[in-house]
């Protein structure tokens, strides 16, 4: 057994075998060069926290939710226990540099729930198919629903940890859940995760504080600015990588900016060695680059001079954004086309957060079971299970 | 200037001159022999903080929200700011023992923000007029409103303090609130206390803390059992004081179970000798009683031997209870009237905590000001804005 | 099982059968009504924690501690981890109202610890001989010593406790210590507690912050006053209690202040009646008192009006005492005799808390086991395991 | 006025004019891509927070301490005031990629507190001269020595804050220091920095936490092995670079391994564009090397498997390195020079930390000002002020 500090939760404890293995394999290991937050710690200095920060987390909470099971007569074997930290270990291995940021302008044919799939299967080769229940698990084929659920669902201690971890890091006290409490209110109804009706204030916790942190932090403008920026940066350097050489890059990347066409398992090759160094390195070059627009987005990033953003609920009028683009063409003297690389509108949308059609299942003090939007009094109505839409428009000033 | 510790906000710094003569004044030293959670330490046991603490802090959250107003440009004179503190010291000095638990069983007629106010005078004749502005901010008499809205309004720092506080000592987390953000939020808008646009989400948060706090803490099943028999108690012995000379108290407290008529001067007096102590010491000689009824209550509570509490939303049906009040009767050989005693059901309401007609206003960025549930997507709908009832019934086991 | 939120802790889960009735049990409920650090909170005003709440926090650690010892290979039985649970939820059973503070002067024939012995020699007979164990656990006489050690020794959970939960409470963070850590780091050597090299560092670090808490805290200049205030108090009354027919008592204090010759049966029979309640109302009713010297003491104490406190490393010369006595006599009207009341000197010292004869093994990685002060550049050396010895004179002013 | 969250403090207040001017240099942005503690991360996953996060916390104390100053009557002007915080946000601006770790190796002929100084100049110029102040407060040539100290001294606000912030980003909760009570306690005598006699435990309490962040986590075996990997992967490819095309950078970087003589001028010139981002391309270029050592090192710290470090207190024997030496050379295929990257040894001391001439000054109650090691009963003796030395080797196992 092996502890480790963690400044959230104390110290975690690592368990020999199977969960080394998994810990110690380049794939996990690559996950420290991952930052959670992306570029959020433009605006939040302290959000530097990594993906496998939280992937130590998450597993430290599977630890815990386990064992409060097992206490309440819940039957899990040692074996199903290693599978489901492993899978939380490794549920987002297949997240790229920067994650959600880039995950559609790299690799747009990929998400990353698939590609975390397809290196899972890839390691379980190297570990001697040690990983078929990890996988089973994390695919949902795995007869104990619940524990799919504890990796993947409305409540699942992913969830869980990033929202204490990033609320921790961020310093946003607001977004602060009762993990401990919620765990200890877990139960299984019916093959289902559900929570102990006394539990509920704690639910109801939970979903505002994902709420909050959605809109303050995730969404935060200059966030968004930031990390559509990035997404800009790449789209220009891919534009015109192949007829630049100055933006030639030495590392995998490269192979992401080549128009070759590659086979999943190449691709895969390469995507392994990439990480947030890789994009920060080229940006660095890039910055020195003889075309004036990325030049001009990779010097603002790196210097933190964004885009200034504007977020608000209605759509922005098209002759006034027109207006804004011809003046920029002007003031920069760049083209009407190049000119969406500096000004652009978009949408935000927490729908990703919001209630969808999984259940955060209440297992009432009668025994019956209800959603928590069906509880009396409920928090979570209509207002809070509606996707709220945003939009933003960013513009170089 | 004297520091104090505090382990909620670090150090509260004490002023000089007026504030320290407040603090040291006996009517002020009183409130720190009365728990500010009466008897929510039986369930969390933690929750043993005193008033005199929570009127500290307070004061410490006014001293910040009157710098973070400066900052903004809002004069206030150093005079303004020393009766502002005076005023937040003071707001609670006339709640009784056990604050809201017995407020209208051993003092019917008077409630304790009139007390206060009562005490308030006395004590502005001990200190030769120098509570006059005081006095005129705690009655919002004073042309500065957003001064008195900061001693008592729907999120003044006497909320913002007790919440923070009562779900720190409790262990609470869900209950923590943003305060310091909050803080920083706030501005003046036509002499009026307004949160500014970007503090939307803590001020949602600190409402559903509230929320939270009332639900699993104020009237947690057991919180409320024990409050209700510490009613039943002083009720019982009211009902059998003059006729049983051994609940006979030493006290100050003697003079409210008597059916003597005090003048409200005479009342005082004594009020301001009462606090916890009184009424503990009186349960631990009444566990001693003859009266089987006051016995039973009083040695439950010493020993935490609490009623049975079930709360629910509907009512519960009147034949239900006959039988088990027959049932009660029977068991412990007591008369119908005294079973009322032993059993008895109630209404619990958050519409203390509701919102009410007090707005809680919005400083939008366009200058606009508006309430807090007409911003865009609301949380706070009609939904959190009805008051919920439960209803409770208490029996012995 | 059931769960309490604990605001050190987070969540403590109270085990089911013979814990849960030392818990319930009337002895155990009275340390509810015994603060942990008396007077301490005239000075912090957070530190109002009770007894019960140390006694269950010392309980949390008790199983952490097991729960570590079991996963290194030490057998402990599920009897013995019940045994070891209820001995540390009653090591402090036997402590008087104001704990410490008073300890010599109400019952000065009986150290608190003989009396807990009693105590649960008492309790053990109402619980059918079920504490046993916990009794041989407490008194040393069971095989495992190490048990023994984790409730008294060096590094037991008592002090573990103390220290974490004052030091929470007081607000004092340079007390925090980490009592995690230590409890990971702790190891079974020939039957004793021993701890692993690498806690060497949380070791100095916890007897760092003892001495620290010591000195800033516990012997406070202005606690101490407050607690020999409260000394000087009791002692005046014992004085005049049998004359003075206005000081008489109703409750069970009353027996500690009569001359009678009670039996230890009849002594422990008024003493589990006893708690800081019977000591604050009989202080509420003596600052009436018609004795000048009483009076201003009680009146004093509750209204926060302390002595002053000088504390030094030299004693106070005798003349100098002896002007000022003479002087006290003159500006309050006292006798010689009744100035030692308000004006007197003593010595404070840390022995209680200094290293002394009993070991904190360090078990070196070479499996050789050593005390603290032995190991490689040793922190603690003769400098801290000397007492430290300071001078205080309390006065009236 | 612009506010940013911080996790460790709460909010930091960013002042207009010079200090926003200086965080928005480019040079002060580079920070941003300097984390603080280097590779302690690999062992402390928390440990990844920035330069520039350490920067922006010790503003926040320095005006804290500059407010505390002036409560006491020392004059501190505005400019002097803006002056101080300037110098204290750009401090560490002299600091290359890896800190401390690679400072000799990389600019062996200059230590970062010399380029800290260059770069301020530039930035003087560029900020036309309105730096001179601050320059002047950095090398200790203005008259107010006491805000000097402030800067750089045993107690100053750079240690205060990295001692906070590496405990709380590693989670080592016995790293904590009381720095608010410190900042309380600051007082000037004579033009310099003093503390307040009831300050004494928190300066005591501040220097054993030092001393234990440093064995427990500075200078951590695993620490350290990861931080002299990455000295011997520098050293190695500087010896490679001209002869091995393969090892070829594209950045800035590649102007330290090249053989050209430059100038000051020159150096800073790329040393401004150098950041972690480099070192971490440069080493994920190199695994792939052909040379073994490289490409050992290289991998090894880029997937956490990293040299087998031991800490002793007495040299390792000479005979036993030469057999592990030939041992490896056998094993592993390479020269006996090339042996030595691979397994060597060293000493590490923690004289940077021990107490050294500059004195920590207690300002009695009486007035007289003595040093933390002349106070009464002192913790702070011979023991703590005499350099430890520990001997390491590492080896590739």
């Amino acid at each position: 057994m092996k502890i480790i500090n963690d400044p959230v939760y104390g110290f975690i404890t690592l368990d020999q075998g199977l969960v080394a293995q998994v810990i110690a394999h380049p794939y996990f290991q690559r996950l420290r060069r991952i930052q959670q937050m992306a570029l959020a710690h433009l605006i939040y200095p302290g959000a530097v926290h990594t993906r496998l920060h939280h992937a130590l987390g998450a597993y430290h909470l599977m630890g815990n939710a386990i064992h409060e099971l097992r206490l309440k007569g819940q039957t899990i074997t040692p074996q199903e226990e290693e599978a489901a930290k492993c899978a939380i270990l490794l549920h987002d291995v297949g997240h790229g540099p920067y994650s959600h940021a880039l995950e559609q302008v790299l690799l747009p044919k990929l998400h990353h729930e698939k590609i975390s799939l397809l290196l899972m299967q890839r390691m379980n080769q190297h570990l001697n198919g040690q990983l078929q229940t990890t996988i089973s698990l994390f695919t949902n084929t795995y007869p104990k629903t619940f524990l799919h659920q504890l990796i993947s669902h409305q409540l699942d201690v992913d969830r869980m940890d990033y929202l204490t971890r990033d609320s921790f890091f961020t310093g946003v006290s607001e977004g602060v859940i009762g993990y401990d409490r919620i765990i200890k209110m877990l139960t299984v109804h019916d093959n289902q995760l559900a929570i102990e009706e006394k539990g509920i204030y704690s639910v109801e916790k939970f979903l505002i504080s994902r709420r909050q942190m959605y809109w303050q932090v995730y969404l935060h403008k200059n966030v968004l600015a930031a990390e559509k920026m990035l997404v800009k940066i790449i789209e220009r350097a891919k534009q015109l990588y192949v007829t630049h050489a100055e933006l030639k890059l030495q590392g995998p990347l490269h192979y992401f900016f080549e128009e070759r066409n590659l086979s999943d398992e190449e691709l895969l090759h390469y995507f392994v060695q990439l990480d947030d160094t890789d994009i920060m390195a080229a940006i660095k070059q890039w910055q020195h680059s003889t075309d004036k627009v990325l030049q001009k987005l990779c010097y603002g990033l790196l210097n933190r001079d964004l885009l200034k953003c504007k977020l608000q609920t209605t759509p922005f009028p098209d002759e006034w954004i027109q207006e804004k683009r011809l003046a920029i063409q002007t003031k920069y003297g760049v083209s009407a086309e190049e000119s969406h690389y500096l000004l652009f509108t978009g949408e935000a949308s927490n729908t990703t957060y919001a209630l969808n059609n999984e259940r955060i299942n209440i297992c009432l003090k009668n025994g019956q079971v209800v959603d928590i939007s069906e509880v009396d009094n409920p928090l979570i109505s209509q207002t809070l299970s509606t996707p709220i839409k945003k939009f933003y428009l960013c513009e170089l000033v």
